[in-house]
């Protein structure tokens, strides 16, 4: 099957619509794969004629560099008509433009970015749906197990371990077609806890979980000291070959996030895995200070779509 | 001011002198600026005749891949030798091939590592010495503000932060020649706390350690999260450019290990600095198992000696 992806357009008043259009013009999909979500006269330049899902928009609304109601309201419609065709089984992912969380806070959208209002409008409950955040690069997956927590509040249990695991192995198979997935556990503590002297969470919520994940047939690692798991990475993803693993477990966000992005750098993708459907967007904002100036780079935007229709 | 270093044989039992010869033969250094540390029936095999500082060693002590006493006392005496020899000016830095911790326990030594040996008879704590853990590959280097520790009891202080940056800067000014380093701090929460929302350490101990260490005339960065900084440092590392900073300073273990180890791979030189003079370590151990059979590959032995000579 050809996947098909919604890309939304994001804050018109940012670099969103750019460099959709120089992505795509570069990237030189079919043109039943892609339906672009947002305003036709946003999309002014495109080499191929998509499809284009309208979202209400007056072109004096437009004001390159400024957080407004009308961006914001925007911004949001375009995720929720994401959302709606996502349900109704006619996109296969999404790939979102970057937008300004305060412009939708003006707009009154209280969400704390578009993964929110994904997972809102999209997590079924009943298929232990959730969004994960997952950062990519080629075939280098990272899953962070704990986000933005402060370094001390992160904390690691059996509990979380199997949740997360088990949701990651569904998307692992069901989005990314892998037979039986690989996946790789980072330890919490340094030269993964060595015996308890330096940290019992390996012992005491690891042990107990790979067991339980095991007898369920998931083919889970060890926890494994991050530096020397993410040499193997790094060895794989310099030389262009498979990765051992297929997704790589973080505890916390720098211990996930530095490997992935001083390897990727800015072809760094940000992944959320675990709803009915894959989300990417691209490491960067919607870079109010140079938009409508035509100079913003789209190689972000070409990873993320690329890493859609994986 | 030509380097002389001295390069101590390590455990006998181990692949330290092997590493050696090959690797001062693939680097043809002048003889004047190598003294071995060890027993020159350990170094046959040499293209050069560089001068050695005899240990106590009798032939029938060499069992391959084993931990014994003798080799315990013969390492622990090689450290000995080469800090007696810094004490007296005769040498400038100090490469050690590595030991086998347990070997030097049966010998009656207990150390935990080679640094501890090299501290205790080395720092003078008139002068502010402690032994500091540094990673480096070529320009890169990075500072573990704490080392060995379970994640959850890494604390950061701002006394912490000015006796060790204090440290540091002396160091990179009378060791390695740079007038006014620049020093870059990770900070301890992701997104640098994001004003106290993810973690108030960057506030209430940064700041005002920085404020201190800047009115001492150090030139240290605000605290910056380390996902960013490290983009910085990969960038100008793969592209062969200056580092724009002379030292990273990481909060914790893995947060320091990961990049320098994704970067620089099996190239990755441990270093101690803080002392009178500066030690390198290859990242390698003892590799009992391949002991005696010449397939042990020097790389990281070749990187040790170069940055004791830089």
């Amino acid at each position: 099957m050809n996947k098909k992806i919604a890309i939304t357009a994001g804050d018109f008043n940012g670099i969103g619509p750019e460099v959709i259009i120089k992505a795509l013009n570069k990237l030189d999909l079919p043109e039943d794969r892609v339906l672009l979500i947002g305003a036709s006269c946003l999309f002014n330049g495109l080499n191929k004629d998509y499809e284009i899902e309208e979202i209400p928009f007056e072109e004096h609304w437009l004001s390159y560099g400024c957080e407004t109601e009308q961006a914001g309201e925007f911004s949001y419609n375009c995720l929720i008509k994401a959302c709606e065709l996502a349900k109704k089984g006619q996109i296969n992912a999404i790939v979102t433009a970057p937008v300004s969380k305060n412009a939708m806070h003006l707009a009154g959208h209280y969400f704390s970015g578009q993964t929110e209002v994904l997972e809102k409008n999209l997590a079924n409950p009943a298929n232990n749906e959730k969004a994960e955040m997952v950062f990519v690069s080629k075939d280098l997956r990272v899953l962070l197990l704990t986000r933005h927590l402060p370094l001390k509040s992160v904390k690691i249990t059996k509990d979380l371990l199997i949740e997360k695991v088990q949701r990651i192995n569904l998307v692992l198979k069901d989005k990314f077609n892998i037979a039986a997935p690989k996946i790789a556990l980072c330890s919490l503590n340094p030269h993964a806890g060595e015996n308890g002297i330096l940290g019992r969470e390996e012992i005491e919520e690891f042990v107990p979980a790979i067991e339980y994940l095991r007898a369920a047939g998931i083919d889970i690692s060890n926890p494994m000291p991050s530096d020397t798991l993410f040499v193997k990475a790094s060895k794989a993803y310099v030389n262009a070959q498979k990765q051992p693993y297929d997704m790589y477990c973080a505890c916390y966000h720098d211990q996930g996030l530095i490997p992935v992005k001083v390897l990727a750098m800015d072809d760094t993708v940000n992944m959320t895995a675990g709803l009915s459907i894959i989300r990417t967007s691209p490491a960067h904002g919607t870079a109010y200070d140079i938009a409508g100036k035509g100079i913003a780079g789209e190689n972000s935007m070409i990873c993320a779509i690329k890493q859609a229709l994986v």
